[in-house]
């Protein structure tokens, strides 16, 4: 280890089902991508499913202290079929991006050769989705009257503030600036109104600090066409928390599958650590059984080297990840082949 | 015209773009399918984009109050670049599904011998997503403060019942009985966790009365990747109204576009006249070019006829479209000469 080399320490939080088996190949491409340039210390946190199920816990106040003083996270999955829906989530993953102020939610999505989309003329894709990561119906605002009879009434209430939308517009026109300059806005503003209008005056506001960078806007059920019949067309897609939560995955679908995505949620302005974690969840029909893709997760190793400025450290794992792809992407391997794999070309 | 055909009164609302031009070609296949079995009277409504710039007026209510005398409502696409994004969905397109209490939004996808679907390997596809039409977040429950300032807060409110989700969800089990008897639940409930758990509770107690039909969950990001990578193993698609907004678009996209795709916005209980139309919209930058595809317009028309009891007259319909797409869906045809080719074949 050279003596100039940086030190960090990255949170590392597994999760649940195939996040366990994922987020070690994470970790080690990582390690071996930085060599010489930084040095990481790990610190690992048994949240999700399994601590939960044993003592209760969920995010522990004094853990989450700790996961806040660190540089970066590595996040594996969360979710558990044994747990209500929307515990750990609720209660941890988002709980996270909440309180660590992770407003850019950035999910990029390549189609690589040697992958089989499922689209039969899928073209060249490759853009980047910025989803608003903080706010919408992502909040936890919303309640339930009468539960459980004939009257009850429940509702979810999306919250959008000026100040939220804007700084996460601003990041997407800065992105777009050192990508092809295409910004499309995705809403669905003849319908939700009151917070589509805010999110479209806001973008035509910061736009022209950017007279560069074109934009477009999509309504969500359009996008979801042209995401199967044209992707090409997009750029950079600029959207709030749930549009993007949607539009990602089906993005993913189109690269391939989700095994190929990785994505950041970062905290922009460096005031806590930003978390880096595959878009796949915890999968848990294939969990335990050393099948899962690790290439997402280590992907998001990359998206946190480039986050702490280590391009040319986050180079090799895209270098690596896209000649195993292209040579061997085809091949069945389990999770720690792959790993392998991608290690060996490093 | 037979004595024993029985009289309707059709609402006919063409209203903007490409609207106007696949409307008239609904109508006369509505004619043809039921000649000798029913008589049309229709009553033809000068309502969208060109009266509100013309006269200021959306909806008036003279006009509703005619509407809802009718039997049934055909309707092409409402929506114009030149009116504010929301003015003419909210206040004709949405009003008259809320008002006229269409809870039951209908949307059948197939994909017909013929048509090219942008999948690779598509599979069998024959679903039908029946999607909550009057609550959720289409409600137009939102507002905004500090509107244009830095402190703006705009909040958009979803609504749930338990009323109006308990009778769609019985629709859909009671759809699956005649059809292949599977209904997936499509939510976002691990982060909308008051209408989620909600509408799991409702679902799994009617799924009660109905032990013959199978049903599964699944989340709304999770569905847009099943929908291109294995889109046929959905039967019957419940879910809510935003969602089912989304997932329809991407389906009518999988199917081979949204030139095929009818939907039915129905008020089951019969109360109000239920609606027709294409799920596609107004297509400005097609509209007056004689170039938009009438089939899912004329589809639309066969849901109507089934509505109103006359299977037979619907099968007409359906079996001319079929044979149309089968042999002359590849070819490129103008608005006018797929309308009669289909009503050739009737
Ligand atoms: C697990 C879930 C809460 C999460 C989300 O909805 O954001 C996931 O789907 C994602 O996209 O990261
Ligand atoms: C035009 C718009 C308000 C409408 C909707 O969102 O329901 C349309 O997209 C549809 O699906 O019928």
């Amino acid at each position: 280890m050279s003596d100039s080399a940086k030190k960090y320490t990255i949170a590392v939080i597994p999760g649940d089902g195939i996040g366990k088996e994922v987020t070690p190949w994470a970790q080690k491409a990582l390690e071996k991508a930085a060599e010489g340039v930084a040095e990481f210390e790990y610190e690992k946190f048994d949240l999700g499913a399994e601590r939960y199920l044993r003592d209760g816990a969920i995010l522990p106040e004094e853990e989450e202290e700790r996961i806040k003083k660190t540089d970066a996270i590595l996040l594996g999955a969360v979710g558990d079929p044994r747990i209500k829906a929307g515990i750990l989530e609720r209660g941890l993953l988002l709980k996270l991006r909440f309180d660590l102020d992770q407003y850019v939610n950035l999910r990029p999505s390549k189609l690589y050769k040697g992958v089989t989309s499922p689209l039969a003329n899928p073209g060249d894709i490759d853009f980047v989705v910025v989803r608003e990561g903080t706010e919408g119906l992502y909040c936890g605002a919303g309640g339930a009257v009468r539960r459980g009879t004939p009257n009850e009434v429940a509702t979810e209430v999306s919250i959008n503030t000026a100040y939220g939308v804007e700084r996460v517009v601003r990041y997407a026109f800065q992105l777009a600036m050192k990508r092809r300059k295409h910004v499309t806005l995705v809403h669905k503003k003849n319908v939700l109104v009151n917070a589509g209008d805010m999110w479209q005056r806001i973008v035509d506001k910061v736009a022209e600090e950017y007279p560069e960078v074109s934009h477009d806007y999509l309504h969500i059920d359009a996008t979801t066409i042209f995401m199967v019949s044209n992707p090409s067309r997009f750029d950079v897609i600029l959207t709030d928390n749930l549009f993007g939560d949607i539009i990602t995955d089906e993005a993913g679908a189109v690269v391939g599958g989700v095994g190929y995505s990785a994505s950041g949620c970062i905290n922009a302005s460096n005031e806590y650590p930003s978390m880096f974690e595959p878009i796949h969840g915890s999968a848990p029909d294939i969990a335990g059984q050393n099948k899962a893709n690790p290439t997402a997760a280590i992907l998001s190793a990359a998206m946190l080297l480039e986050h702490l400025g280590f391009d040319d450290a986050a180079k090799k794992i895209h270098t690596a990840v896209e000649a195993d792809i292209e040579e061997l992407g085809s091949t069945t391997r389990s999770t720690d082949e792959v790993g392998r794999d991608i290690l060996a070309r490093m």
